[in-house]
């Protein structure tokens, strides 16, 4: 058995989206700080993060379309104080299932795709080659831009764009039945150079319409050079009540 | 195949230990508030909560004996503004491994132990029956005490006693060479009527002498209704770089 | 001159309502951590609070009734991720002017008012005695609760109540116009054994009827014992823009 | 009477130094959330911020040379999870005094100082002209930078340095004994092209030597556009119990 960890790791300053808040760590009490009759000291930590940031999952919350969730939920009727009475993080059940990772970078020959190149049905359907894509599966594509994490403003991307799912490809996935699809990118869906964030169509078909998870920010470059493409995946995310998204590291399990 | 979840739901007010910075969420932006052209609109989260609250797991580098680590490492030179450079959180693999469920309530014929009981190396032993302790398995160890959960004061336990783990039981873990364990409570170990967290010698012995993580505060009813002893432990903590525990959603994976 | 400090320490574990996020304070760099070249270093920390914590000021924004804020501004319209774009802290000027003392507790010959009495219209008629109330000032009013910080239990008065000015009191500072009016306790106003923080009719009265900030848990015992009555107030909070209150470290100058 | 407003406002997003956690402001409970019984609704908000964000005030804590704060105090010594047992933020007392503002952008014609400008001992002087200044009174730079808060690039100034006060400027206002010191940039003294926040001189020699706390990120248009000179300056820090600095809310004010 061979497990692949599908997670960047978690870190002051690593790349994320501005829309949230940034992630920061620090170690509130040291060894010796407070010494206990017998020499032991125990240290602990604070972070503070938003919930998409890191490798994380969108919850179904996440988005909405004319005031409308998932399942057309009004949001302004199940958000509070409390977050999300419906759709938070804490209503996906934990995913332990079949994998399959679309190398869409090996696809075209390439370590990673060029920033702003958008993912097509085309380009899933011909990564995936024989292999059969069932309903319930977890679909990772990738675009080998887990590579790039360490480079903070090129990963962001802000300017050049971000390679990424398209309106077309993401039908293709819905169309099969996915459970849920993650990618190596902030957004997962492609931005094209100089949009920003600012419309997320990809978003909203997947979580609004199809009621698809979505997971970004993904390492799985792993995968990439081993050549792995059908896995067993397990995705824990934490039950925090009520958000929107979580951290979460994603497992892949070979026997 | 069937996937028990084993982890508390995290809201805030739950209850914690008073030594961790307090969990907290809060929606930052909702639905309604910047509505893209278009229609679309997106909600996110803050959340600021220590390391060792909800269900949790101990990094090593979380105890230190006569300001020592294990393997010998000296704390002071391995702590910094960056955490710790060893022994963090994210030096844990995760675990994907067998997990074995020794119901100690159960044995004793009750739905709770009581506050302050001690579970010994008989316990264990006893609870164990013909089952065998493998070098690498991971140790749950039941209380109960994940059904009080809701009960805040009563969980947390300051005046009447927590049951847990004692020394004895302890070394009966190290000798048949666990890889990881974990428990229904805050502390794992067991807490003495009116003594606090201010001593926790089991503690030392696994983290700092044996290098054993400790999992804490777990949901583990499930397991118990279902008289499920033998399964699939996964256990991917969150990757926070030099840190000294993370929040954790532990699976038993049954065939 | 003399200047009189009206804030109570800031630290982990304050009394404070449970209501709000829990102070947290964690040095994030010690010195020693990361060392120039040339020897020198750099401390610093992150700081976690709500906004109504320790020694702090409401803005008008903090509480509406059926649905609107002072002035007939409805809540739902002005609030947004952004906080609130109007009656926010940010709109209160800072208070430079005429304060005035009222010592309850002293009128009654007592160190401290009794928990849940009640501070009423007399009671302050005869506090002020010759001393005229004019329009524009500040009253700070004294129950000696400022004594029992730290007794963090006594303080938040969950059960016993808390002494504090009730509506009647509350209609005669509106009658004489004052500006600001501030107190001891964490509510300021009254509340009833066993009764918590679940409706609150003088915050009514001053924040959204007469539009009158309050504040709260302020340290008045160095007036009390020197016998300051009258005196430049000066309130000056941190311009949190679109926040419901801030910290604030207020001083009573006497020349 | 005249009260100058010399801090900037805290918002999510403003310029700040990467080395310090963000501010971040959240709304967690808005009105309409939990409505109580008669129609009465409180919002609040959560805080997480650096200490040296904002207008903000250095404490002598912050920085230490070769392992000593001011006095000699070992910081080693002095530093812990409590934060820093002496010379954190609550020992500074709250400052009610003579301020003066030294224009040095009037001085030169400019509304503003090119970056990287050192400002020196003669631009202190020539700015001072007649105006004595004395032992004890809290001195402000002008550079004009204050009027660049809202260009997030240029006040930061990674590339193009920042203007500020040199240590020969330093070394004059020690001479004269003044109690504190400030300016309009993030980092007070000069920081020259490209050097970043890298080694800091003057702040050796006022902070760690000379025993003088600094201001930083102040908001000194007004008293430029003004002509105000010479005013009460008030500085009442929150009382961070141990903290390294506090943001800050001076005042100044004219008879």
């Amino acid at each position: 058995m061979k497990v692949f960890d599908l997670a960047q790791p978690m870190r002051r300053g690593m790349p994320q989206s501005p829309n949230h808040p940034a992630y920061t760590h620090a170690l509130v009490r040291r060894h010796g700080d407070q010494v206990r009759p017998g020499g032991g000291s125990a240290a602990n930590d604070i972070v503070v993060t938003g919930t998409h940031v890191g490798t994380h999952i969108d919850a179904l919350a996440h988005v909405s379309q004319d005031g409308l969730l998932h399942g057309g939920l009004r949001a302004a009727e199940v958000q509070s104080d409390a977050g999300f009475a419906r759709l938070g993080i804490d209503e996906f059940p934990p995913f332990v299932g079949r994998g399959v990772f679309l190398d869409v970078a090996a696809l075209h020959g390439v370590p990673v795709l060029p920033p702003g190149y958008e993912v097509t049905a085309s380009d899933l359907s011909a990564a995936a080659g024989d292999m059969e894509i069932r309903p319930g599966d977890a679909v990772l594509v990738g675009t080998g831009w887990s590579r790039l994490f360490e480079d903070k403003s090129g990963f962001v991307g802000a300017e050049g764009g971000v390679p990424g799912v398209g309106e077309e490809a993401a039908n293709w996935l819905v169309a099969r039945g996915v459970a849920v699809t993650g990618g190596e990118t902030i957004a997962y869906e492609r931005i094209a150079p100089g949009a920003g964030h600012a419309t997320l169509p990809v978003h909203r078909i997947l979580l609004v319409e199809a009621g698809i998870n979505i997971v970004e920010t993904m390492l799985l470059a792993g995968l990439a050079d081993a050549g792995v493409k059908d896995f067993q995946l397990i995705l824990a995310p934490l039950k925090l009540v009520g958000a929107t998204g979580s951290p979460v590291r994603p497992l892949a399990v070979v026997p």
